[in-house]
């Protein structure tokens, strides 16, 4: 296995903060990112689900990406989801990352057309990657069929691995589905397969995966964290699934973005992009109430820590 | 009832034709919007789903609609699909078709996001409305969910149509369910119903609908136009579902490529953006024999008729 460090162990799968006019808060974003690594994350990655990517024109994600590096956070911890719907803007956002030296680009499949064939999903990466033209493209590819609605099945995956061996290097398995995380580690085992489904990590670090790319990052790092410790428990498991119970009681991005506001005091955090709505007032106390009955690491301000 | 003609009648939901370097053809395009005018159609949709709309670019579905005015298409007989899975870029392509004097854009909701509520759905399409900041704006809303996977429920049309009643002027029901078509016309009567399932249109117009956006008319216009008729008979409906099965056969959008490469001996015709796939030989000579068995009018070249 050739994995390179950029596609392996903890990444945290973004929130992207708003600022009042609902564009992208870039002192906000920065801040987030710089509190992540102090928490020992190993690298973020934008705009995917949890970013709110397809929310976002191409000019905010570009924004959004450069703010960050002008914040000083080093492209070689950023992955970024580059994926959109249309072809040549997938390319345009690929190509703006690999410029810019990110890790990595996230792409989902083209997400608009249902029922498509493995054929047409081979040429369209093929397309993207050689629209990008640029042989320091490095794809992880995002499978999460449960929002984009659009699966990644096994064997394209292993024929766009065999295609382009020095480009598609990984793969985030975000459909929560193990039995398909197994057949990827077992068809396709020079990739790196990282899951989104964090309750998965400590089977597939066993099962030689490489790591997550996760939502819950954004809350509670050390919970994942020690989910990748040769030396997790059966309570790191338990405490990893109560939080993702109660996270999914409502809609798990406002959640988020709510605990986050909690832990900065700052209720700027809690503005989503429509068609997402932030959660009331009644909403967010019921999660308070919730986690901290469940024992949870109180959401101390960042400045705490 | 204040319903313009812009939204009544016989509109094309056109294909987008491409070039050998896989981008629009501007002039294969001008040309198919010319001949299906000379076949009777009252107005064309650019860029929904039966023209690929989410597969081009924004420069390019805007490129495209310039190409046609240039050609001399009257704005007033374009709708413009403007929907996009970002709220910033539906604005720009709404602006844009605003500006240069089309009908009325048609609005698909945010398509990544799934399971999102009205109230998230409501303020998106406000959020556009008040983006696009131009009274001359008309919208029509587009549900297509077995595509689009996100539903416009009968609820947030009527919402939507109360709170922007100069701007909400018509639906495009292409869900193909006569149960939800009914409720509309039952619960916003002031809106154009528009359907997009060929099938319903004689229902549909002796319930006081207004007409159809469809792709049936790229290929045989006067079939659908049969059916506008009051004096329609059930051999016009047969005929119409006897071609409906037949092109549901493959891949509907390759085979109307397809039909239409064959009327105008310009094979160019036949390329799709990936992830869609062209037919293959085999499957277009089967398509061409199942038309031909039907007793199907041939599908003549363009000058011949």
């Amino acid at each position: 296995m050739t994995t390179s460090t950029a596609i392996r162990g903890l990444w945290c799968a973004t929130l992207t903060p708003l600022s009042n006019d609902g564009g992208v808060d870039h002192a906000r974003f920065a801040a987030h990112v710089h509190d992540l690594f102090a928490q020992g994350v190993d690298g973020v990655a934008l705009f995917g689900t949890t970013g709110e990517g397809q929310s976002f024109s191409l000019e905010e994600r570009r924004g959004g990406l450069d703010a960050l590096l002008a914040a000083g956070i080093p492209p070689a911890r950023i992955i970024v989801a580059t994926g959109c719907a249309a072809l040549p803007e997938t390319v345009v956002l690929s190509r703006h990352a690999v410029a810019s030296g990110c890790a990595t680009c996230l792409v989902l499949p083209p997400f608009f057309w249902k029922g498509v064939s493995d054929d047409g999903l081979f040429a369209w990466y093929a397309r993207v990657i050689e629209g990008v033209a640029d042989p320091r493209l490095r794809m992880v590819l995002y499978h999460i069929p449960p929002v984009s609605a659009v699966a990644l099945s096994v064997d394209l995956v292993a024929r766009l691995a065999a295609a382009f061996p020095a480009i598609v290097v990984g793969i985030k398995d975000s459909e929560g589905n193990w039995a398909h995380t197994a057949a990827l580690l077992e068809r396709v085992p020079q990739l790196a397969v990282m899951v989104g489904h964090e309750p998965h990590v400590p089977r597939l670090l066993r099962a030689g995966g490489t790591g997550t790319i996760c939502g819950v990052a954004n809350i509670y790092p050390a919970l994942v964290r020690a989910l990748m410790s040769p030396d997790v428990t059966q309570e790191d498991e338990a405490r990893l699934a109560t939080f993702i119970e109660i996270a999914f009681r409502q809609p798990f991005l406002a959640g988020f973005k709510s605990m986050v506001a909690d832990r900065t005091r700052d209720p700027g955090w809690l503005a989503v992009r429509p068609p997402l709505v932030p959660l009331s007032e009644p909403a967010r106390r019921a999660l308070r109430t919730a986690l901290a009955d469940a024992g949870l690491p109180p959401l101390a301000a960042s400045q705490e820590r």
